[in-house]
């Protein structure tokens, strides 16, 4: 059976180009980057060009990169660690109610131990968050914002450029979960305007285990992981050298090449939608429809359990997401779609399509032939969809 | 130019058998744990059958395993994750002199941002903790303490089942970062009786990036790196499903080698320090002369900076190290000598080799042979060791 992979906001394969730059450095180039002798020395300097070629990526210089083991350590240090370094400002955060759980929970963890409030930002519609309504909630005693750039729910992008502006000119930190949007469409910090955004190494092709938080230029950061000299002091433990050489290799492939895999990648997306508007009646498409990462469809199957179509579609060689990877067991139905307003009947029938440069338009005529019918099956079977169908017959 | 790799503590080269079992999980293998359909059920199969192979080398169950990025971040969770978890009974805490700079500083920032007070046990001249001096200690607002298994700077073994029997008979958690130990001797964390034990890939011949903490039976820790619903709540971010199946295969294949490796180590450790006890003359033996890791010897040379003598024998192929990795370029003098009592213009010599089952006799005789004539030839330019002569000559 053909397979048609489709979840690549969960999980991505490694790039070649990228594992085969790793290798090495499992084996041979195995050396401690902290050693006092050449081989320690050479590792070290390799640490370095991969620290410059994912600062370069996003329009940063190297010793504002800090590398971490995920993305979501990147969020818990940027969150935890710039609130903890500004407790003489105050102790008031700004989040949106659609961030990643490790925002939501690391902001959560400062209410509890650090006596922090935390205010959770409502958003729109699409999941978009009004400038002016941010700066409202701005006060003297808030410390930090923290605003994902991208969704990977719901494929949203923010104007991160407009509402981290706000922020500056009150002197409040700026930070940016764009563990969505780095390499998927271009992301620069400098126009963004940002003190702080975290990005993660299988969102580019790198492994998993490894992500970067970028701090501006010598801002505080309280360490999450305390232990010895790496990373300048920012994040213990032994530099986890083979990823980070993954890492870097991703970010240098991902330059240049950003332009044309949006391209690209949005065609799939556009074919896929258009084909199930056609085929689909009653389908309510999530998060804003312009501003939306490049290779992300998600939408809710009215009369339907988003988890029940994703099982009929693996049967059939098809792989994709009820939302939030690491939410879809926990819960029945997803925050982030509440927060837009969708009610939770209508939510439970979320569905989410994330392409890579690795798709190809047959696995989106494979999702628009087994798709539609798997929908009939599922709302013949469904109690609330029959009752709905009989109301509206009967008006 | 031969050479002799003898700083297996600081980094080591992954298994052959270990990346061979990772690769296929970088690229077919790459799915999430998290989701719903049949990759990701398989991908989480596996990373279960790991935890299960983790467990079964220290005696523990699969379910008192939660995966880290390293020994230090497995440090930070059992130190930070347990004390917060039981703040109603106390804020005390002990830690010992000379754990890692992980230990410490979760310590230290226990101390500054949640009131906590620290004590930090100090040891005898071979860096052992006296188990009746500990109980001395113990306080009924005493949430936890900390030593260190095995020390990686020294060498030295702690008695950890008589010292964590003292703990328990109080009700007070015992932790012991055990990065130095698991891989090298057999650990069990039922005869040690400890509630909490850090362990690290690297150590097991794993790669970088991976470690794990070991809780006794539904104990509970805060999380220090928020998330989603991985590792049960206990550590947000996707599982870095190579590296744990890294640290699966090596954990598989220290079990049952440990008698053999341990047995191996020993004898090139005491050829290297019969041979330097032979050859050079006014060498202090740091650490425990029977209680030690196998793979393990360390000496002050008196009269020269052990950073200098290292930078000689590394231009003939031989790699060692002053210290602790992490630390070896923080400090001129390492706190865990001077915590022996051993004069800081002593310690300064320090000089530490660690062994892996790659090194062979021929090792331990190119240090034999370049060792000597490097230390004299520093003695020669050192003023302190001229006058320290000339007093000895003198009297």
């Amino acid at each position: 059976m053909r397979r048609a992979y489709l979840d690549h906001a969960a999980a991505t394969p490694v790039r070649p180009e990228v594992l085969e730059a790793m290798l090495p450095y499992f084996s041979e180039r195995f050396g401690n980057p902290a050693a006092v002798y050449d081989l320690g020395a050479a590792i070290k300097e390799t640490l370095e060009e991969q620290r410059a070629r994912v600062a370069r990526l996003i329009g940063a210089a190297a010793p504002e990169i800090v590398f971490t083991s995920s993305g979501a350590e990147a969020n818990n240090l940027a969150i935890k660690g710039a609130a903890l370094a500004n407790l003489k400002k105050g102790r008031h955060l700004i989040v949106s109610a659609i961030e990643h759980h490790s925002v939501l929970n690391a902001a959560r963890f400062l209410e509890k131990f650090h006596d922090f409030e935390v205010t959770f930002l409502p958003v729109d519609k699409y999941g978009r968050i009004d400038p002016p309504r941010l700066q409202k909630f701005l006060t003297p005693a808030t410390v930090l914002v923290s605003i994902q750039h991208g969704s990977n729910e719901i494929g949203t992008i923010q104007d991160i450029g407009e509402l981290a502006a706000r922020c500056r000119t009150q002197g409040v930190l700026f930070h940016t979960d764009a563990v969505a949007t780095v390499g998927q469409v271009p992301v620069d910090v400098q126009s963004l305007q940002v003190d702080l955004l975290s990005l993660s190494g299988p969102a580019l092709g790198a492994p998993k285990g490894v992500g970067a938080l970028y701090f501006r230029d010598k801002l505080r950061l309280v360490p999450q992981i305390h232990g010895g000299i790496q990373e300048d002091g920012r994040r213990g433990g032994t530099e986890n050298v083979p990823a980070i050489v993954g890492l870097g290799q991703a970010a240098a492939l991902a330059w240049g090449e950003l332009d044309a895999k949006g391209r690209y990648l949005a065609r799939l997306r556009d074919n896929l939608i258009a084909g199930i508007k056609e085929r689909v009646p009653q389908v309510l498409y999530t998060g804003h429809p312009v501003e939306r990462l490049p290779g992300h469809a998600s939408f809710c199957v009215e009369g339907i359990e988003g988890e029940a179509l994703l099982f009929m579609l693996s049967r059939q060689g098809i792989y994709a997401n009820t939302g939030s990877a690491c939410a879809s067991k926990a819960l029945k139905t997803s925050p982030v779609l509440v927060a837009l307003g969708i009610p939770p009947d209508v939510a439970q029938g979320s569905v989410v399509f994330t392409f890579s440069q690795d798709n190809q338009d047959e696995d989106v005529q494979q999702v628009l032939e087994q798709l539609p019918p798997a929908v009939d099956r599922l709302r013949s079977f469904s109690p609330v969809w029959r009752k709905k169908m009989a109301a509206a017959a009967g008006a």
